[in-house]
């Protein structure tokens, strides 16, 4: 069997710490792991399987006999390396936004469009963790019964800002209890005891980052570049797993709840949880460390004669991020697609 | 001026806490207030300006001489003793679900249907308190521009099940970050760091009983019984105030993002919190507390061209129960229809 050499950027990260996670505990073909950071985190080290690995500096040269690369380290690094590491010969697997939307560069979920990751030219984009939780949820119907628009409300984790924003929710959930003042670091807003609209910019659409980025990235995932979406995007007071509340519109006539459970339930990584008599759905506790997005609340819209309503909760830091990007890289070894697909 | 002999079925409980401190702090013509509960409470004292009050069992004979009778006591109490009360001269104001949907009681939000208040025989309904707060937006939009379809989802504090509610948050919170294990009472689910689906029973469409209640309390509020809306009512971990995102389709041609600012803003109960560039919108820690509902976010719906999006923030136990009901009190007293009206 071949080995591939391994490169995570970012290794110090949420994302990173995931990423090594599943890289020791799952079955992968890895022949060497290299650790990279920023400056700061240099020389530190990292338990993986029984051998302590020193964090190396992320630079140009990083990025030599390395095949796969991993990318969590924020967009702007991305940029900087990510076709330095293309370029070197890695296959850069980038959980940043700074690729997603090139029409170069493939985003993929695994389940939902695979055959567009063998088109890359070094590097693929993990879509948005929100994006993903949806798309996962949105794809199997869509393929069946066409669906012409989606409302989507969002509760998200506060893992979606990186291990400090897990910090900063425990941290401000202590002041909280004892009385204290709370300091805000991580989130422009008191995250503890409150919710907020997602603190990215806001654009002349009156639409911020965040939504926006559900609506293009679906798009472009789905080939359908038309597809009506819009999306509100609300921080919550959760550690590591997002829930999605989703109305989806159908073009012709709405499947039945059945059909669409039916649906969704033979889906790889989709777990339905939908039991209406003991009152138990999707719940982001529930989903934290899991791999599959649960889907329940699957019922007819009783406003529309088209539309379903569902609820959806899914691990932000795995589906949401590392575990799609590993799925990639795994997706990219079965198709023979890591070494000389460029 | 004329002074009324008010009492309060439910004193100790969070909504009648409430009651006690409006009575106590805003001006209202009281000549006397009767502090009813039930049984287990009997002889407990409150302090009310200046003064012990004791508080008495709630029984068929409590109401002799009450003019105005604040229900908040659960649903099983009012059906037993509203009517009892209401035979006995006073005006029932209940903020339990149970006269509700009854064509003879008027169920009131005062800054939209105050005339309906008026036709009362006895009995006046307090909207639930997901459905005041989306009304409380929504008519001010609907009187302009109509509406006809509504695609809710919430985001609901722990109040909504009582101060055990809040209670139960603030001990999963603290056995949370001790690592202790959660002990559930009030809530079927854990709530800490965790939200779920609102633990109302799911009747046969899929629907729970808080979505139903905002469907058919919505409709009877408006003079719409065919309005079309859909709600998923989500419990999170907030103490004390709702948030729901919201998206509304007009029947004609949408109001620009100004003029449904304008009408939202002069709406009296509103205030708008919609600041792009700071990214400064409604949150429930800055509602809570606050009579008034904030709303923001208000943006045309990119997938809809008649359709608005918007986010609001309320205090669930102020507007969302015992302010409202309150302010009908008020109302009433303005309208001279408290005694001699049925």
């Amino acid at each position: 069997m071949v080995g591939y050499h391994v490169a995570i950027a970012g290794a110090t990260g949420a994302v990173g710490a995931e990423f090594l996670q599943l890289l020791e505990t799952r079955d992968f073909p890895l022949a060497s792991l290299k650790l990279l950071a920023s400056e700061r985190s240099v020389g530190k080290k990292i338990r993986f399987k029984n051998q302590d690995l020193t964090v190396e500096e992320l630079k140009e040269d990083s990025f030599k006999g390395v095949d796969i690369a991993f990318f969590s380290a924020g967009g702007s690094r991305s940029r900087q390396f990510g076709p330095i590491a293309a370029e070197a010969g890695a296959v850069v697997i980038d959980n940043s936004s700074a690729f997603r939307m090139d029409p170069e560069v493939p985003l993929i979920v695994p389940e939902v469009n695979p055959d567009d990751a063998v088109t890359h030219h070094g590097i693929i984009a993990n879509p948005n963790c929100s994006t993903i939780i949806l798309l996962m949820a949105l794809a199997p119907l869509h393929r069946r019964w066409p669906v012409r628009r989606v409302v989507v409300s969002t509760y998200q984790a506060v893992s979606g800002a990186g291990a400090s924003g897990i910090v900063e929710l425990e941290k401000q959930n202590r002041a909280h209890l004892a009385g204290e003042s709370i300091v805000r670091e991580v989130f422009p807003h008191q995250i503890a005891n409150n919710l907020f609209s997602h603190n990215t910019a806001i654009d002349d659409s009156g639409y911020n980052e965040e939504e926006r980025k559900m609506v293009k990235e679906t798009r472009k995932i789905l080939h359908e570049p038309n597809l009506a979406v819009t999306a509100t995007c609300i921080r919550v007071p959760i550690a590591r797993a997002h829930s999605e509340s989703v109305n989806l519109e159908f073009a012709d006539q709405r499947p039945t709840v059945a059909e669409a459970t039916e649906a969704l339930a033979a889906f790889p990584g989709v777990i339905v949880i939908d039991d209406r008599e003991r009152n138990i759905f999707p719940m982001p506790l529930d989903a934290s460390g899991r791999d599959e997005v649960f889907v329940g609340r699957i019922r007819e819209d009783i406003s529309h004669p088209n539309a379903l309503d569902m609820f959806l909760s899914g691990d932000q830091i795995l589906k949401g991020a590392a575990l799609n990007g590993f799925q990639i890289a795994q997706l990219l070894i079965d198709r023979n697609a890591v070494k000389g697909a460029r």
